[in-house]
């Protein structure tokens, strides 16, 4: 009695081996998280604040776009990044995650077909089955260092059913951060094809290296018609928990699209948008110092995993995650093997398998995602305790 | 560019006529709103001292069927009721939007067939909508008081696609209690027709005149396997805007389908997770001063609109819905013109046109929805001066 488009929809490659996680847990091993992006650096005290200085009297439904106050805040937030939106092009949704809903649902019909790009944020694919969409992998190759692919690779897989192109940029699984021409690839292919790009821009604060994540919102010639922004609280002030995203657009017709899908939901939690108003609140300072945290995080991991021979990795310039290509010929099987069978001084270490994030059958069944969540200790010790699991289970 | 789903998703019944209010109120105008089911009764002071007491360092994603300790806590109010379902039968959800949400994503693929009693939650149209499920009507008639439709009613509609049953007890909008004989007539049909019964027990708590809300767990031949009961907190504790809802099944095929939909969108808030165990701890004094205060407004509701010559009316039995067939023409152009045209001392009344309750074209043009949720006096005064704005625009 399931029905297919459930049916369809991936278990989560990011939790559905927490099983062997939680068995090893109740065998008494520690077993260090780099598989979810979980970080571990406190939210800000403004969320808080804001919580508790907000109490009304009856607890009751807001307005379906969020509250008016949160996208004023959220419009001055976009500003300071040239994203020059105004409170009516912005909608709150209960995370990022609801955002891409609304984007897809308001753009697709069951059938239609969104380019991504592979590997992809791996919870693509299951609101793309809820929904009946179909997602069409362009891929970037570990050898390439996951760098965009051509605009070659993108018009061989149009059809007269492509209607988008979604993407990450910092790019959760791959922590590239694209460049202006990369980006342009996109933007072209858009124009000539007449597609709406679905821009996630969830991790714009976290770029190294003198990088710097570029909005889609620069292309002049998507922002006011072809472009949605989905965006989240979640990662830029350590707040997974708080559910707080938006939908940006200037283009009218999709926004009142999404706040018809808005309105049958009633509308996001009151007391976590007064919240949210808190953390756009937050002061410099903080971000300085998670992004210098998150910086030295990124260096430890990447140096760490640079010495396991045979590894195939590049220096992520942004987000908090590093994709790699390990010497073993099935990731998933080797987690599994490190979380119920390997210890080190009854430690061990769970990552995310990388064939998850691929629409591609058999792509990235070597390869792992780090999420570097974890202060640069607690990182060393885990990149350490995965290096030595990778030659026991090859000399296994 | 919009999505053939988004097109058909129709704007909100209940909010679409806002921006005649919102004029209204510009021109100095009180507008009493019966329009939509926001209570004006005090949120338990449990729900803040639980979120004002809760405060972690780091606000992280929780379990993405929801905290234990809140899935417990519903197990034993669910206990109460004889429903007797465990915290891994109960999924925590962004309100009872998300619970339906999950239920029609599970159940149904595009194309498929959902019966509904007519008029219905008017939402239920946006969800199918944008899943591409078809909902079925099946008619309850003013003038039968819109009691449970027959047998026959419901076997006349059932097609090869048919999949589900999805109502609600007590009713919204009708205010409609359903006996136990007419509740079998859901089950007789759903065990024939091995269809899925989404049940919608929402207003559980409110019923009168020594009428009972019974569970469709109770009918142990769905039980097991044809039952998916969605619920919320927003009515039973006047917190609309906690966004909590559950989706409770014992068929645990459903549950790991509907674990994946709530897996990609990661959790629901933290905070009002916390809270939500605050409501339900929260005392039976409250309680019982809600449902004597609603059933009080009940009283003075029906009381007022049976005065009205030429309305068709029924005691409602339950939730705090009334629904009415009124001596106009059209409903929806007599709201906007009460909106517009009328006031009595400057005060004007907003009601629910029931036409968006209906999937029948055409059906519930003179009909109208009250949400008996202002306290009595205002109740009086509002529907007096709805019952003056029918006089003069018969007149005009």
């Amino acid at each position: 009695m399931i029905s297919k488009r459930a049916q369809n929809v991936p278990a989560s490659p990011i939790r559905r081996l927490v099983p062997y996680a939680d068995a090893a847990k109740a065998k008494g091993i520690h077993v260090y998280h780099l598989n979810i992006g979980q970080p571990d650096i406190k939210t800000p005290k403004q969320w808080h604040e804001y919580i508790q200085k907000f109490k009304t009297e009856v607890v009751a439904y807001t307005h379906s776009q969020g509250i008016k106050p949160l996208r004023e805040k959220f419009a001055e937030y976009y500003h300071k990044w040239n994203i020059n939106v105004e409170p009516d092009e912005i909608m709150v949704t209960n995370g990022g995650s609801e955002a891409i809903l609304f984007a897809l649902g308001v753009v697709c019909d069951p059938g239609d077909e969104v380019i991504v790009i592979e590997p992809f944020y791996a919870n693509y694919a299951g609101f793309a089955a809820y929904l009946n969409v179909k997602l069409v992998p362009v891929t970037a190759k570990p050898e390439n260092g996951y760098r965009m692919p051509t605009m070659d690779d993108f018009e061989k897989v149009i059809s007269p059913k492509t209607k988008a192109i979604l993407f990450s940029n910092p790019s959760n699984p791959t922590g590239v951060v694209y460049t202006k021409e990369e980006l342009e690839i996109i933007a072209n292919i858009a124009k000539k094809f007449n597609l709406v790009v679905i821009s996630d821009e969830v991790y714009r604060e976290f770029t190294f290296d003198n990088t710097k994540a570029i909005s889609m919102f620069e292309f002049e010639e998507l922002r006011e018609n072809n472009l949605i922004i989905v965006d989240s609280l979640s990662k830029r002030y350590s707040a997974c928990g708080a559910r707080i995203g938006t939908f940006v657009t200037k283009n009218k017709d999709f926004y009142a699209a999404a706040l018809k899908l808005a309105q049958a939901r009633l509308c996001p939690p009151e007391i976590t948008q007064y919240g949210a108003i808190g953390l756009l609140n937050t002061d410099e300072e903080y971000m300085k110092n998670a992004m210098n945290e998150y910086r030295l995080r990124r260096d430890v991991a990447y140096d760490e995993i640079s010495k396991i021979p045979g590894i195939i990795a590049h220096k992520p310039q942004g987000a908090f995650y590093l994709s790699a290509k390990l010497p073993v010929d099935d990731s998933e099987e080797f987690i599994k093997w490190m979380l119920s069978e390997f210890n080190v001084d009854g430690k061990t270490t769970m990552v995310a398998p990388l064939s998850g994030f691929y629409a591609t059958k058999g792509l990235g069944k070597s390869e792992i995602r780090i999420a570097y969540v974890l202060e640069s200790e607690k990182l060393k010790d885990a990149i350490n305790i995965m290096a030595k699991a990778i030659e026991a289970y090859n000399n296994r």
